[in-house]
């Protein structure tokens, strides 16, 4: 279970996958081996929560990082690098962005 | 606090609006006043989670349902529709994208 706190000062970052349909289990099981084997070994990691969309065109990965810099060194990271091409070869587009301040409402 | 629990079936709802920055404030002042007196009032409704970005070019609601029928009832609500429309004409693109599938993997 993930939880969103707006009191934790953390780096979120939400990637949108633009994806065939056809392709979508092949992207889901290429971000899921990347980030059991490699993303979650690295400092700073602490989660990453994979959505598939219900008509399979999107895949939007929520991940958190403990700080902005952490996400940047992975960046950087050519290991890391060999693993997002792999993924944008998948996708037909990807849209990373990273957010520090969130407001919550809940029920 | 919002809970990302893949085990829960609900609907999770990630809309992703992109503004200009100059915008953003007004953009997020206005979907926390739509989420706070009218979209938390519906029947289903559970959360909503703005993001702003740290570029402030994009903010991204990360909303849960109680099911895909909760969500699909409000967009046919017509004091929504004037909500959503508000919320359209202050952002230069929103792109909202249901999920029931999550995969979750956190340290």
């Amino acid at each position: 279970m993930t939880t969103i706190d707006s009191n934790k000062k953390i780096c979120t970052l939400i990637n949108v996958f633009a994806v065939d349909p056809e392709k979508h289990l092949e992207l889901f099981e290429d971000l899921k081996e990347a980030t059991e084997n490699f993303m979650s070994k690295l400092p700073g990691y602490i989660s990453a929560n994979l959505h598939i969309s219900d008509d399979k065109k999107t895949i939007t990965n929520y991940a958190q990082w403990a700080s902005l810099a952490d996400f940047q060194s992975m960046l950087k990271n050519e290991e890391a690098q060999v693993h997002m091409k792999k993924a944008a070869s998948i996708a037909t587009e990807f849209k990373p962005v990273t957010y520090s301040e969130i407001w919550i409402h809940s029920k």
